[in-house]
């Protein structure tokens, strides 16, 4: 009998990758094409569907591919479309129907989601939230993601768009935010977030720091997290500051859906402890005391470069559990 | 053949209310007992078996009393406690197992929540929630109260604590709240928040209010609603801000989990415009643009006097509903 395999797609702005994965997230193939070779949405779908196609009849002969996740920017679940993505030529801005797209080219079941959500999934199926029920997965990149899952599945709720912890006001009247708002809390923590606050802290403060030789555009959340790493007083002030907020507002998310742990994942998160400590103690310090004690706040454990395609795989999955036929 | 009914109970801090209900909302019988009457908890239960039961045996002609729900403070629906609940005396402040104890004397199935839950419950089985998956319910009265439902269910979380939006952080460092932190939102939206609110701007105003001649203890949210309908300035000014503060953590609540509604209730919500008013301007203003226009924000339809035993008897239909045995 063959074995069973999926296909998780990551349509990122610069590359979409995809790989063929199993049940226990052994890659089975992969490969990848620019996001932008073309801006006209059927050129880019013969290009994937030529790509795509080689690559599963290579596996075919192993395994039975039982369905195509995609992680996209503006993915929603509930419509299976690409909502008004403005990073993507090929959408030209536009709703795009993948799934429906896609599902006739590869003839199998296709689902789609934003890369959050799929990363949560992707946790839930292949990493430590596997036995858990309820739990928040934050992704720290150019902007905060965050995947909810709350009685066992994915929250989309109403109009699939359920999970925007990035965009809850963490000051008002605070940083310009990309979404056209002030003070989004991603505005503060996420990798330029961070950039934001050492050049507000370069301001303040009078302490020698090599960060002081960066351009703003020059300065990057890595380069921070080595500064820190060598005890720059700026940097290691710019995680605390950053650890406090992010404590803070999940302090807040608990109080809504009331997880059993929370996820952090991405760029950010790379710095570890840095941005741990001061996040848990926050968290501590400001989640009502019902909760107390009772939320493990960790780093996910999703190897860093596959979890798009692992997470956009899992949706599938996933569905299959549901039993749903798709 | 009989009518299906259920018996909702709703402990308060002064009486204990019970009615018998059926699937319409129809009270077919109700009743009360004080709560403090006893301090000791098998004296209490006893009063209340020997009252509620001669009500059940009064109707049980033509319904079938299909079980019992139950609404109190710290109610636990995931283990079936009261948890720790400090203004019942005969709980002394210890984990009492209600559903158990009461499933022993009545033989029926039972089922246990907190206010807010319940009376979400309410609304979806009786009210204006009927048929919606993803919604939320505030109640403003002595505290903030909300009951978070999606995908259809109520979300109780990890540990059954889920929904407790009363204590996000609506200002650091600001109000002392009962929980033990300070700037909770329930301290600023609440019955008494509002009065805190009056307090704030008496000091910081010197416009003339009919607020000026109460004190701290004598003023409260209906007086305030009533100097409201004269114009008094400083009346107006607090519900302006408290539904500013109300809405922008709406705002944030829905980028949690997608609701197609919020509904208000209790106490201070019973200002109607004066308070619905400016939660939703605010609301507006600061939800993120992916949710603008797909939020509806009202007042709840559940008839004030009756919500919390209907919320409760709603518990039973809910888990009915689920095709659950109990």
């Amino acid at each position: 009998m063959k074995k069973d395999a999926v296909v998780g797609i990551d349509i990122g702005g610069t590359f979409v990758k995809y790989a063929i994965i199993d049940i226990s997230a052994n890659i089975l193939a992969e490969g990848s094409i620019p996001t932008d070779k073309s801006d006209n949405l059927d050129d880019f779908l013969d290009d994937l569907t030529t790509t795509l196609g080689d690559a599963i009849r290579k596996v075919s002969a192993i395994t039975d591919v039982r369905g195509i996740g995609v992680g996209a920017p503006c993915g929603n679940y509930k419509n299976g479309c690409i909502e008004y993505a403005v990073n993507l030529k090929w959408t030209q801005g536009k709703q795009v129907p993948m799934v429906e797209l896609l599902q006739k080219r590869f003839s199998v079941p296709v689902a789609i989601t934003n890369d959050a959500n799929a990363a949560a999934l992707g946790e839930m199926i292949y990493g430590k939230a596997k036995d858990m029920k309820d739990f928040i997965l934050i992704t720290l990149g150019t902007g905060l993601g965050s995947g909810l899952v709350t009685n066992g599945e994915l929250l989309y709720g109403h109009d699939g768009f359920a999970g925007e912890i990035g965009h809850v006001i963490a000051r008002e009247n605070g940083r310009n935010c990309a979404c056209g708002r002030r003070g989004c809390l991603e505005t503060y923590v996420s990798a330029p977030g961070i950039v934001r606050t050492v050049f507000e802290l370069l301001a303040e403060y009078n302490h020698p720091s090599e960060l002081r030789d960066y351009s703003f555009n020059g300065l990057t959340s890595e380069i921070i997290y080595h500064a820190a790493t060598r005890n720059d007083f700026i940097a290691l002030k710019a995680f605390e500051l950053t650890g406090k907020l992010l404590g803070i507002k999940l302090a807040d998310a608990v109080a809504h859906t009331s997880p059993e742990a929370i996820f952090l994942f991405g760029g950010l998160a790379k710095a570890g402890e840095f941005i741990l400590k001061p996040t848990r103690e926050s968290f501590n310090n400001n989640v009502l005391k019902n909760y107390q004690g009772k939320v493990a706040i960790e780093l996910s454990s999703l190897p860093e470069g596959n979890v798009a395609v692992l997470g956009a795989s899992a949706l599938i999955w996933t569905e299959l559990n549901k039993g749903k036929t798709l």
